[in-house]
Protein backbone atom coordinates (compact mmCIF):
# COMPACT_ATOMS: atom_id res chain seq x y z
CA UNK A 1 0.00 0.00 0.00
CA UNK A 2 1.03 3.54 -0.94
CA UNK A 3 1.17 6.36 1.78
CA UNK A 4 -1.44 8.12 1.08
CA UNK A 5 -2.02 9.50 4.96
CA UNK A 6 -0.99 13.38 4.28
CA UNK A 7 -2.94 13.51 0.36
CA UNK A 8 -5.86 15.95 0.15
CA UNK A 9 -7.70 16.84 -2.59
CA UNK A 10 -9.40 20.29 -3.41
CA UNK A 11 -12.62 19.86 -4.54
CA UNK A 12 -12.25 21.84 -7.53
CA UNK A 13 -9.77 19.16 -8.48
CA UNK A 14 -13.22 16.99 -8.59
CA UNK A 15 -15.68 19.95 -9.37
CA UNK A 16 -18.03 17.45 -10.99
CA UNK A 17 -18.30 16.16 -7.96
CA UNK A 18 -21.24 17.36 -5.20
CA UNK A 19 -19.81 17.28 -1.79
CA UNK A 20 -21.77 13.69 -0.68
CA UNK A 21 -19.85 12.11 -4.18
CA UNK A 22 -16.73 14.06 -3.20
CA UNK A 23 -17.22 12.57 0.39
CA UNK A 24 -17.98 8.83 -0.74
CA UNK A 25 -15.12 9.15 -3.30
CA UNK A 26 -12.46 10.04 -1.20
CA UNK A 27 -13.63 7.27 1.27
CA UNK A 28 -13.14 4.54 -1.75
CA UNK A 29 -10.20 5.74 -2.67
CA UNK A 30 -8.52 6.10 0.39
CA UNK A 31 -8.12 9.77 0.88
CA UNK A 32 -8.50 11.23 4.25
CA UNK A 33 -8.56 14.80 3.48
CA UNK A 34 -10.40 18.01 1.38
CA UNK A 35 -10.00 20.62 0.65
CA UNK A 36 -13.26 23.02 0.28
CA UNK A 37 -14.52 25.98 -1.44
CA UNK A 38 -16.80 28.50 0.15
CA UNK A 39 -19.73 29.01 -2.49
CA UNK A 40 -20.24 24.72 -3.21
CA UNK A 41 -19.94 24.85 0.93
CA UNK A 42 -22.49 27.12 1.27
CA UNK A 43 -24.95 25.57 -1.63
CA UNK A 44 -24.97 22.61 0.42
CA UNK A 45 -24.85 24.40 3.67
CA UNK A 46 -22.30 24.93 6.36
CA UNK A 47 -22.83 22.94 8.77
CA UNK A 48 -24.13 19.93 6.73
CA UNK A 49 -20.92 19.87 4.54
CA UNK A 50 -19.36 19.69 8.10
CA UNK A 51 -21.22 16.81 9.27
CA UNK A 52 -21.14 15.22 5.90
CA UNK A 53 -16.62 15.04 6.42
CA UNK A 54 -16.89 14.06 9.90
CA UNK A 55 -19.28 11.46 9.04
CA UNK A 56 -16.97 10.14 6.70
CA UNK A 57 -14.15 10.74 8.73
CA UNK A 58 -12.51 13.09 6.50
CA UNK A 59 -10.57 16.12 7.41
CA UNK A 60 -10.75 19.20 5.79
CA UNK A 61 -7.31 20.55 5.13
CA UNK A 62 -8.38 24.33 3.75
CA UNK A 63 -11.04 26.43 2.94
CA UNK A 64 -10.80 28.53 -0.04
CA UNK A 65 -10.71 31.36 -0.14
CA UNK A 66 -11.00 34.45 2.12
CA UNK A 67 -9.24 37.95 0.12
CA UNK A 68 -9.77 40.12 -1.92
CA UNK A 69 -8.86 42.64 0.53
CA UNK A 70 -7.19 45.50 -1.67
CA UNK A 71 -10.72 47.74 -3.02
CA UNK A 72 -11.53 50.54 -1.66
CA UNK A 73 -14.60 50.00 0.18
CA UNK A 74 -12.96 47.75 2.90
CA UNK A 75 -15.87 47.24 5.66
CA UNK A 76 -17.89 44.93 3.31
CA UNK A 77 -14.73 42.87 2.46
CA UNK A 78 -14.08 42.86 6.01
CA UNK A 79 -17.31 41.31 6.80
CA UNK A 80 -16.95 38.50 4.21
CA UNK A 81 -13.62 37.42 5.58
CA UNK A 82 -15.63 37.43 8.80
CA UNK A 83 -18.19 34.73 7.58
CA UNK A 84 -15.32 33.27 5.85
CA UNK A 85 -13.55 32.44 8.85
CA UNK A 86 -16.81 31.34 10.66
CA UNK A 87 -17.25 28.78 8.01
CA UNK A 88 -13.40 27.58 8.55
CA UNK A 89 -14.18 26.75 11.68
CA UNK A 90 -17.47 25.79 11.49
CA UNK A 91 -15.85 22.98 8.97
CA UNK A 92 -13.09 22.12 11.17
CA UNK A 93 -10.53 23.52 9.51
CA UNK A 94 -7.71 25.52 11.20
CA UNK A 95 -7.02 27.28 7.57
CA UNK A 96 -8.19 29.70 5.71
CA UNK A 97 -6.80 30.62 2.08
CA UNK A 98 -6.41 34.35 1.59
CA UNK A 99 -6.00 35.48 -1.98
CA UNK A 100 -5.37 39.42 -2.04
CA UNK A 101 -6.69 40.58 -4.65
CA UNK A 102 -5.49 42.18 -7.51
CA UNK A 103 -5.11 46.30 -8.15
CA UNK A 104 -7.92 48.26 -7.24
CA UNK A 105 -9.57 49.85 -10.77
CA UNK A 106 -7.17 52.37 -12.26
CA UNK A 107 -4.70 52.57 -9.79
CA UNK A 108 -1.10 51.18 -10.88
CA UNK A 109 0.43 50.64 -6.98
CA UNK A 110 1.03 47.56 -6.12
CA UNK A 111 3.01 48.23 -3.16
CA UNK A 112 0.17 50.19 -1.77
CA UNK A 113 -2.50 47.42 -2.66
CA UNK A 114 -0.13 45.47 -0.80
CA UNK A 115 -0.19 47.55 2.28
CA UNK A 116 -3.99 47.14 2.35
CA UNK A 117 -3.93 43.68 2.48
CA UNK A 118 -1.57 43.96 5.44
CA UNK A 119 -3.99 46.37 7.28
CA UNK A 120 -6.79 44.02 6.50
CA UNK A 121 -4.79 40.91 7.89
CA UNK A 122 -4.32 43.34 10.85
CA UNK A 123 -8.35 43.52 11.32
CA UNK A 124 -8.88 40.54 10.70
CA UNK A 125 -6.05 38.23 12.16
CA UNK A 126 -7.40 38.42 15.93
CA UNK A 127 -10.88 37.42 14.90
CA UNK A 128 -9.60 34.57 13.21
CA UNK A 129 -7.28 33.70 16.32
CA UNK A 130 -10.25 33.69 18.73
CA UNK A 131 -11.89 31.18 16.41
CA UNK A 132 -8.85 28.87 16.01
CA UNK A 133 -8.53 29.81 12.40
CA UNK A 134 -4.86 30.72 10.62
CA UNK A 135 -5.07 33.35 8.01
CA UNK A 136 -3.07 31.65 5.12
CA UNK A 137 -1.70 34.18 2.91
CA UNK A 138 -1.06 32.55 -1.36
CA UNK A 139 1.06 34.18 -3.25
CA UNK A 140 -0.41 33.42 -6.96
CA UNK A 141 1.87 33.61 -9.85
CA UNK A 142 3.05 37.23 -11.10
CA UNK A 143 0.39 36.53 -14.82
CA UNK A 144 -2.57 37.34 -12.17
CA UNK A 145 -0.53 40.48 -10.33
CA UNK A 146 -3.28 42.72 -11.45
CA UNK A 147 -6.56 41.25 -11.65
CA UNK A 148 -6.24 38.80 -8.71
CA UNK A 149 -3.56 38.90 -6.54
CA UNK A 150 -0.65 41.44 -6.00
CA UNK A 151 1.18 39.08 -4.07
CA UNK A 152 3.16 37.23 -6.89
CA UNK A 153 6.21 35.68 -4.73
CA UNK A 154 6.61 33.89 -1.59
CA UNK A 155 8.95 36.41 -0.23
CA UNK A 156 6.19 39.01 -0.81
CA UNK A 157 3.85 36.66 1.59
CA UNK A 158 6.34 36.86 4.48
CA UNK A 159 6.68 40.06 4.40
CA UNK A 160 3.18 40.56 5.11
CA UNK A 161 2.62 37.52 6.99
CA UNK A 162 6.05 38.51 9.48
CA UNK A 163 4.29 41.44 10.68
CA UNK A 164 1.95 39.07 12.54
CA UNK A 165 2.44 36.05 15.19
CA UNK A 166 3.01 33.08 13.19
CA UNK A 167 0.00 30.70 14.71
CA UNK A 168 -2.17 33.85 13.57
CA UNK A 169 -0.86 34.24 9.47
CA UNK A 170 0.90 31.65 7.76
CA UNK A 171 1.64 31.18 4.03
CA UNK A 172 0.31 28.96 1.33
CA UNK A 173 2.81 27.21 -0.73
CA UNK A 174 1.41 26.24 -4.14
CA UNK A 175 3.84 24.67 -6.51
CA UNK A 176 1.76 26.10 -9.58
CA UNK A 177 2.62 29.80 -8.82
CA UNK A 178 5.71 29.33 -7.35
CA UNK A 179 7.70 26.93 -8.98
CA UNK A 180 9.56 29.35 -11.46
CA UNK A 181 11.58 31.48 -8.66
CA UNK A 182 15.11 31.19 -7.83
CA UNK A 183 14.54 32.59 -4.69
CA UNK A 184 11.80 29.55 -3.36
CA UNK A 185 14.42 27.62 -1.86
CA UNK A 186 15.11 30.33 0.31
CA UNK A 187 12.05 31.48 1.12
CA UNK A 188 10.64 28.47 2.00
CA UNK A 189 13.19 27.93 4.69
CA UNK A 190 12.76 31.62 5.62
CA UNK A 191 8.81 30.63 6.02
CA UNK A 192 9.84 27.87 8.79
CA UNK A 193 6.38 27.42 10.52
CA UNK A 194 4.52 29.52 8.62
CA UNK A 195 3.46 27.11 6.23
CA UNK A 196 0.39 26.46 6.30
CA UNK A 197 -0.49 24.86 3.26
CA UNK A 198 1.01 23.36 0.85
CA UNK A 199 -1.04 23.01 -2.48
CA UNK A 200 0.37 20.72 -5.34
CA UNK A 201 -0.59 21.30 -9.54
CA UNK A 202 1.80 21.52 -12.44
CA UNK A 203 2.98 24.07 -15.01
CA UNK A 204 1.76 23.24 -18.61
CA UNK A 205 1.52 24.79 -21.59
CA UNK A 206 0.07 26.53 -23.84
CA UNK A 207 -1.94 28.41 -21.56
CA UNK A 208 -5.45 28.61 -21.71
CA UNK A 209 -7.09 32.33 -22.86
CA UNK A 210 -8.08 33.45 -19.24
CA UNK A 211 -5.19 31.70 -17.72
CA UNK A 212 -7.15 30.47 -14.90
CA UNK A 213 -7.97 26.84 -16.68
CA UNK A 214 -4.23 26.40 -17.51
CA UNK A 215 -3.03 23.79 -14.70
CA UNK A 216 -1.74 20.51 -15.07
CA UNK A 217 -2.31 17.21 -13.77
CA UNK A 218 1.02 16.00 -11.05
CA UNK A 219 3.89 14.74 -13.33
CA UNK A 220 2.30 16.48 -16.80
CA UNK A 221 4.41 19.64 -16.81
CA UNK A 222 7.56 20.31 -15.50
CA UNK A 223 7.60 20.93 -11.97
CA UNK A 224 10.19 18.91 -9.48
CA UNK A 225 8.05 18.03 -7.08
CA UNK A 226 10.08 16.09 -5.40
CA UNK A 227 12.66 18.60 -4.77
CA UNK A 228 9.50 21.21 -3.41
CA UNK A 229 8.25 18.23 -0.76
CA UNK A 230 12.18 18.30 0.64
CA UNK A 231 12.11 21.90 0.78
CA UNK A 232 9.26 22.21 2.98
CA UNK A 233 9.87 19.12 4.40
CA UNK A 234 12.81 20.37 5.67
CA UNK A 235 10.87 23.51 7.42
CA UNK A 236 9.18 20.49 9.65
CA UNK A 237 5.96 21.05 8.11
CA UNK A 238 4.16 17.84 8.44
CA UNK A 239 0.76 18.59 7.76
CA UNK A 240 -1.81 17.82 4.52
CA UNK A 241 -0.38 17.90 0.85
CA UNK A 242 -3.14 19.17 -1.41
CA UNK A 243 -3.87 18.44 -4.55
CA UNK A 244 -5.62 21.40 -6.25
CA UNK A 245 -5.57 21.56 -10.33
CA UNK A 246 -8.28 23.55 -12.11
CA UNK A 247 -8.34 21.83 -15.73
CA UNK A 248 -11.79 21.47 -17.72
CA UNK A 249 -10.24 18.37 -19.44
CA UNK A 250 -10.04 16.58 -15.85
CA UNK A 251 -13.56 17.79 -15.04
CA UNK A 252 -15.13 16.42 -18.22
CA UNK A 253 -13.47 13.05 -16.76
CA UNK A 254 -15.39 10.69 -14.75
CA UNK A 255 -14.53 12.02 -10.56
CA UNK A 256 -13.30 8.45 -9.41
CA UNK A 257 -10.91 8.14 -12.46
CA UNK A 258 -9.48 11.68 -12.12
CA UNK A 259 -9.19 10.66 -8.29
CA UNK A 260 -7.20 7.89 -8.76
CA UNK A 261 -4.96 9.05 -11.06
CA UNK A 262 -4.52 11.87 -8.63
CA UNK A 263 -3.45 9.26 -5.99
CA UNK A 264 -1.72 7.75 -8.73
CA UNK A 265 0.30 10.67 -9.70
CA UNK A 266 1.32 11.92 -6.00
CA UNK A 267 3.06 8.53 -5.31
CA UNK A 268 5.26 8.53 -8.82
CA UNK A 269 5.63 12.28 -8.81
CA UNK A 270 5.80 13.63 -5.24
CA UNK A 271 6.00 11.39 -2.56
CA UNK A 272 10.13 10.50 -1.70
CA UNK A 273 10.45 7.62 -3.56
CA UNK B 1 6.41 70.08 -30.72
CA UNK B 2 6.59 66.58 -28.29
CA UNK B 3 9.97 65.31 -27.85
CA UNK B 4 9.85 62.07 -29.45
CA UNK B 5 13.44 62.25 -30.17
CA UNK B 6 14.33 58.29 -28.20
CA UNK B 7 11.04 56.89 -29.74
CA UNK B 8 11.33 53.82 -31.15
CA UNK B 9 9.07 51.64 -32.91
CA UNK B 10 9.33 47.55 -32.76
CA UNK B 11 8.11 46.46 -36.47
CA UNK B 12 6.46 44.03 -34.60
CA UNK B 13 3.89 46.22 -33.43
CA UNK B 14 3.17 47.45 -36.80
CA UNK B 15 3.79 44.32 -38.32
CA UNK B 16 0.88 44.88 -40.87
CA UNK B 17 3.47 47.46 -42.34
CA UNK B 18 6.14 45.67 -44.86
CA UNK B 19 9.56 47.26 -44.08
CA UNK B 20 9.39 50.16 -46.92
CA UNK B 21 6.06 51.05 -45.16
CA UNK B 22 7.63 51.10 -41.99
CA UNK B 23 10.74 52.89 -42.96
CA UNK B 24 7.74 55.55 -44.97
CA UNK B 25 5.74 55.65 -41.74
CA UNK B 26 8.15 56.30 -39.64
CA UNK B 27 9.13 59.23 -41.31
CA UNK B 28 6.01 60.42 -42.11
CA UNK B 29 5.76 60.26 -37.90
CA UNK B 30 8.72 61.78 -37.07
CA UNK B 31 9.54 58.55 -34.82
CA UNK B 32 13.57 58.41 -35.49
CA UNK B 33 13.78 54.54 -34.30
CA UNK B 34 13.22 51.17 -35.27
CA UNK B 35 13.33 47.63 -33.83
CA UNK B 36 13.51 44.68 -36.04
CA UNK B 37 12.58 41.01 -36.38
CA UNK B 38 15.49 38.64 -38.18
CA UNK B 39 12.73 36.87 -40.34
CA UNK B 40 11.32 40.11 -42.14
CA UNK B 41 14.23 41.33 -42.48
CA UNK B 42 16.08 38.63 -43.98
CA UNK B 43 13.28 37.68 -46.04
CA UNK B 44 13.65 41.59 -47.33
CA UNK B 45 17.40 40.75 -47.28
CA UNK B 46 19.95 42.34 -45.04
CA UNK B 47 21.97 44.42 -46.75
CA UNK B 48 18.59 45.99 -48.58
CA UNK B 49 17.09 46.83 -45.31
CA UNK B 50 19.84 47.94 -43.77
CA UNK B 51 20.42 50.81 -47.06
CA UNK B 52 16.46 51.15 -46.75
CA UNK B 53 16.57 52.38 -43.28
CA UNK B 54 19.87 54.06 -43.89
CA UNK B 55 18.30 55.87 -46.25
CA UNK B 56 15.00 57.26 -44.20
CA UNK B 57 17.81 58.58 -41.87
CA UNK B 58 16.16 56.12 -39.18
CA UNK B 59 17.92 54.20 -36.12
CA UNK B 60 17.99 50.66 -35.68
CA UNK B 61 17.66 50.49 -32.18
CA UNK B 62 18.09 46.33 -31.67
CA UNK B 63 17.71 43.20 -33.80
CA UNK B 64 15.08 41.01 -31.82
CA UNK B 65 16.40 38.17 -31.37
CA UNK B 66 18.58 35.27 -30.63
CA UNK B 67 18.98 33.23 -27.72
CA UNK B 68 17.41 29.80 -27.78
CA UNK B 69 20.05 28.47 -26.14
CA UNK B 70 19.24 25.78 -23.54
CA UNK B 71 18.43 22.96 -25.49
CA UNK B 72 20.82 19.67 -25.87
CA UNK B 73 22.19 20.27 -29.06
CA UNK B 74 24.57 23.41 -28.98
CA UNK B 75 25.99 23.73 -32.39
CA UNK B 76 23.15 24.91 -34.61
CA UNK B 77 21.65 27.30 -31.64
CA UNK B 78 25.17 28.81 -31.49
CA UNK B 79 25.57 28.93 -35.23
CA UNK B 80 22.83 30.71 -35.59
CA UNK B 81 23.27 33.13 -32.98
CA UNK B 82 26.79 33.75 -34.96
CA UNK B 83 24.22 34.72 -38.04
CA UNK B 84 22.28 37.03 -36.15
CA UNK B 85 25.02 38.88 -34.26
CA UNK B 86 26.45 39.18 -38.27
CA UNK B 87 22.73 40.77 -39.07
CA UNK B 88 22.86 42.51 -36.35
CA UNK B 89 26.36 44.21 -37.56
CA UNK B 90 25.10 44.53 -40.84
CA UNK B 91 21.78 46.48 -39.95
CA UNK B 92 24.26 49.27 -38.02
CA UNK B 93 22.82 48.11 -34.56
CA UNK B 94 24.96 47.39 -31.19
CA UNK B 95 22.03 45.53 -29.75
CA UNK B 96 21.17 42.02 -30.21
CA UNK B 97 17.98 40.92 -27.82
CA UNK B 98 18.62 37.44 -26.59
CA UNK B 99 15.71 35.51 -25.12
CA UNK B 100 17.13 32.86 -23.57
CA UNK B 101 14.87 29.78 -24.63
CA UNK B 102 12.86 27.33 -22.55
CA UNK B 103 13.67 24.15 -20.58
CA UNK B 104 14.62 20.90 -22.91
CA UNK B 105 12.21 18.85 -23.06
CA UNK B 106 11.95 16.56 -20.14
CA UNK B 107 13.62 18.55 -18.32
CA UNK B 108 12.88 20.32 -14.88
CA UNK B 109 15.78 21.88 -14.02
CA UNK B 110 15.47 25.90 -14.53
CA UNK B 111 19.18 26.50 -13.40
CA UNK B 112 20.74 24.28 -14.91
CA UNK B 113 19.09 25.92 -18.03
CA UNK B 114 20.08 28.83 -17.28
CA UNK B 115 23.73 27.53 -16.74
CA UNK B 116 23.55 26.20 -20.34
CA UNK B 117 22.67 29.73 -21.52
CA UNK B 118 25.45 31.12 -19.34
CA UNK B 119 27.99 28.83 -21.54
CA UNK B 120 26.77 29.86 -24.80
CA UNK B 121 27.05 33.47 -23.70
CA UNK B 122 30.41 32.82 -22.86
CA UNK B 123 30.76 31.77 -26.66
CA UNK B 124 29.24 34.69 -28.60
CA UNK B 125 30.28 37.40 -26.32
CA UNK B 126 33.77 37.78 -27.95
CA UNK B 127 32.19 37.23 -31.97
CA UNK B 128 29.77 39.80 -31.15
CA UNK B 129 32.08 42.35 -29.07
CA UNK B 130 34.74 41.84 -32.52
CA UNK B 131 31.49 42.56 -34.99
CA UNK B 132 30.95 46.05 -32.53
CA UNK B 133 27.09 44.19 -31.13
CA UNK B 134 26.19 43.87 -27.34
CA UNK B 135 24.07 40.37 -26.59
CA UNK B 136 20.97 42.26 -24.57
CA UNK B 137 19.74 38.94 -22.22
CA UNK B 138 15.86 39.88 -22.04
CA UNK B 139 14.07 38.35 -19.07
CA UNK B 140 10.67 37.52 -20.36
CA UNK B 141 7.61 37.31 -17.35
CA UNK B 142 7.63 34.08 -15.49
CA UNK B 143 4.80 32.75 -17.21
CA UNK B 144 7.03 31.89 -20.26
CA UNK B 145 9.71 30.35 -17.93
CA UNK B 146 9.19 27.00 -18.85
CA UNK B 147 8.78 26.90 -22.83
CA UNK B 148 10.34 30.24 -24.35
CA UNK B 149 13.03 31.87 -21.84
CA UNK B 150 14.29 30.37 -18.14
CA UNK B 151 15.26 34.43 -17.43
CA UNK B 152 12.19 35.22 -15.71
CA UNK B 153 13.68 38.30 -13.98
CA UNK B 154 16.40 40.74 -14.21
CA UNK B 155 17.99 39.54 -11.56
CA UNK B 156 18.38 36.50 -13.21
CA UNK B 157 19.65 38.54 -15.96
CA UNK B 158 22.58 40.08 -14.22
CA UNK B 159 23.65 37.60 -12.74
CA UNK B 160 24.28 35.55 -16.13
CA UNK B 161 25.39 39.05 -17.55
CA UNK B 162 27.79 40.21 -14.74
CA UNK B 163 29.93 37.27 -15.90
CA UNK B 164 31.09 39.38 -18.94
CA UNK B 165 32.23 42.98 -19.19
CA UNK B 166 29.58 45.33 -19.32
CA UNK B 167 30.01 46.18 -23.00
CA UNK B 168 29.61 42.87 -24.31
CA UNK B 169 26.70 41.73 -22.03
CA UNK B 170 23.93 43.97 -21.40
CA UNK B 171 20.51 43.40 -20.41
CA UNK B 172 16.96 44.74 -21.48
CA UNK B 173 14.33 46.30 -19.50
CA UNK B 174 10.79 45.06 -21.11
CA UNK B 175 8.21 46.92 -18.64
CA UNK B 176 5.94 44.03 -19.60
CA UNK B 177 7.72 41.38 -18.30
CA UNK B 178 8.81 43.04 -15.23
CA UNK B 179 6.37 45.24 -14.17
CA UNK B 180 5.04 43.10 -11.03
CA UNK B 181 8.28 42.76 -9.43
CA UNK B 182 9.12 44.34 -6.39
CA UNK B 183 12.65 43.67 -6.96
CA UNK B 184 12.70 45.63 -9.69
CA UNK B 185 13.71 49.34 -8.88
CA UNK B 186 16.52 47.79 -6.85
CA UNK B 187 17.42 45.49 -10.28
CA UNK B 188 17.78 48.43 -12.26
CA UNK B 189 19.85 50.53 -10.40
CA UNK B 190 22.02 47.60 -10.47
CA UNK B 191 21.76 47.12 -14.08
CA UNK B 192 23.34 50.97 -14.32
CA UNK B 193 25.15 50.68 -17.95
CA UNK B 194 23.93 47.43 -19.16
CA UNK B 195 20.64 48.18 -20.00
CA UNK B 196 20.96 47.58 -23.42
CA UNK B 197 17.34 48.60 -24.44
CA UNK B 198 14.62 49.83 -22.69
CA UNK B 199 10.83 48.24 -24.18
CA UNK B 200 7.51 49.60 -23.56
CA UNK B 201 4.43 47.27 -23.23
CA UNK B 202 1.18 47.52 -20.90
CA UNK B 203 -0.11 44.89 -19.28
CA UNK B 204 -3.78 44.28 -19.85
CA UNK B 205 -5.82 41.14 -18.95
CA UNK B 206 -7.89 38.92 -19.51
CA UNK B 207 -4.32 37.22 -21.34
CA UNK B 208 -5.64 35.52 -24.54
CA UNK B 209 -4.78 31.76 -25.57
CA UNK B 210 -1.19 31.65 -25.42
CA UNK B 211 -0.37 34.96 -23.79
CA UNK B 212 2.04 36.07 -26.37
CA UNK B 213 -0.39 38.45 -28.17
CA UNK B 214 -1.68 39.84 -25.18
CA UNK B 215 0.62 43.08 -25.10
CA UNK B 216 -1.42 46.23 -24.11
CA UNK B 217 -1.26 49.53 -25.76
CA UNK B 218 0.66 52.01 -23.56
CA UNK B 219 -1.84 53.81 -21.12
CA UNK B 220 -4.18 50.77 -21.61
CA UNK B 221 -3.18 48.92 -18.65
CA UNK B 222 -1.47 48.78 -15.47
CA UNK B 223 2.30 49.87 -16.10
CA UNK B 224 3.66 52.47 -14.63
CA UNK B 225 5.66 54.43 -17.29
CA UNK B 226 6.62 56.98 -15.69
CA UNK B 227 8.35 55.72 -12.71
CA UNK B 228 10.15 53.16 -14.73
CA UNK B 229 11.34 55.87 -17.08
CA UNK B 230 12.51 57.55 -13.85
CA UNK B 231 14.15 54.11 -12.41
CA UNK B 232 15.83 53.62 -15.53
CA UNK B 233 16.78 57.43 -16.44
CA UNK B 234 18.66 57.18 -13.01
CA UNK B 235 21.56 54.55 -14.53
CA UNK B 236 22.64 57.06 -16.53
CA UNK B 237 20.20 55.20 -19.87
CA UNK B 238 19.86 57.50 -22.33
CA UNK B 239 19.30 55.44 -25.17
CA UNK B 240 15.68 54.77 -27.45
CA UNK B 241 12.91 53.74 -25.69
CA UNK B 242 11.12 51.30 -28.18
CA UNK B 243 7.69 50.55 -28.15
CA UNK B 244 7.31 46.46 -28.32
CA UNK B 245 3.46 45.66 -28.58
CA UNK B 246 2.53 42.16 -30.02
CA UNK B 247 -1.66 42.83 -30.22
CA UNK B 248 -3.92 41.79 -32.87
CA UNK B 249 -6.02 44.16 -32.38
CA UNK B 250 -3.37 46.40 -33.54
CA UNK B 251 -2.24 44.49 -36.25
CA UNK B 252 -5.85 45.03 -38.00
CA UNK B 253 -5.85 48.39 -37.89
CA UNK B 254 -4.47 51.08 -40.44
CA UNK B 255 -0.50 51.61 -39.45
CA UNK B 256 -0.29 54.88 -39.86
CA UNK B 257 -2.76 55.46 -37.40
CA UNK B 258 -1.43 52.96 -34.79
CA UNK B 259 1.81 54.53 -35.22
CA UNK B 260 0.00 58.10 -34.40
CA UNK B 261 -1.43 56.72 -31.37
CA UNK B 262 2.01 55.20 -30.30
CA UNK B 263 3.50 58.47 -29.87
CA UNK B 264 1.00 59.90 -28.53
CA UNK B 265 0.56 57.71 -26.16
CA UNK B 266 4.53 58.06 -25.33
CA UNK B 267 4.15 61.38 -24.73
CA UNK B 268 0.65 61.25 -22.56
CA UNK B 269 1.88 58.69 -21.01
CA UNK B 270 5.55 57.80 -20.88
CA UNK B 271 8.00 60.74 -21.06
CA UNK B 272 8.29 62.72 -18.22
CA UNK B 273 5.67 65.57 -17.52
Amino acid sequence: MSDLSRLSVNQETIRQWSLPELAEGCVTAGVPGVGLWRAPVQEYGVERAARLMRDAGLTVTSLCRGGFLTGDDRAPALADNRRAVDEAAALGTATLVLVSGGLPPGSRDLHGARERVAEALAELAPYAADRGVRLAVEPLHPMFASDRCVVSTLGQALDLAERFPAERVGVVVDTYHLWWDDRLAGDIARAGSRIAAFQLADWITPLPAGVLLGRGQLGDGVVDFRRLWELVEATGYAGPVEVEIFNEDLWSRDGADVLAEVADRYVGHVLPA
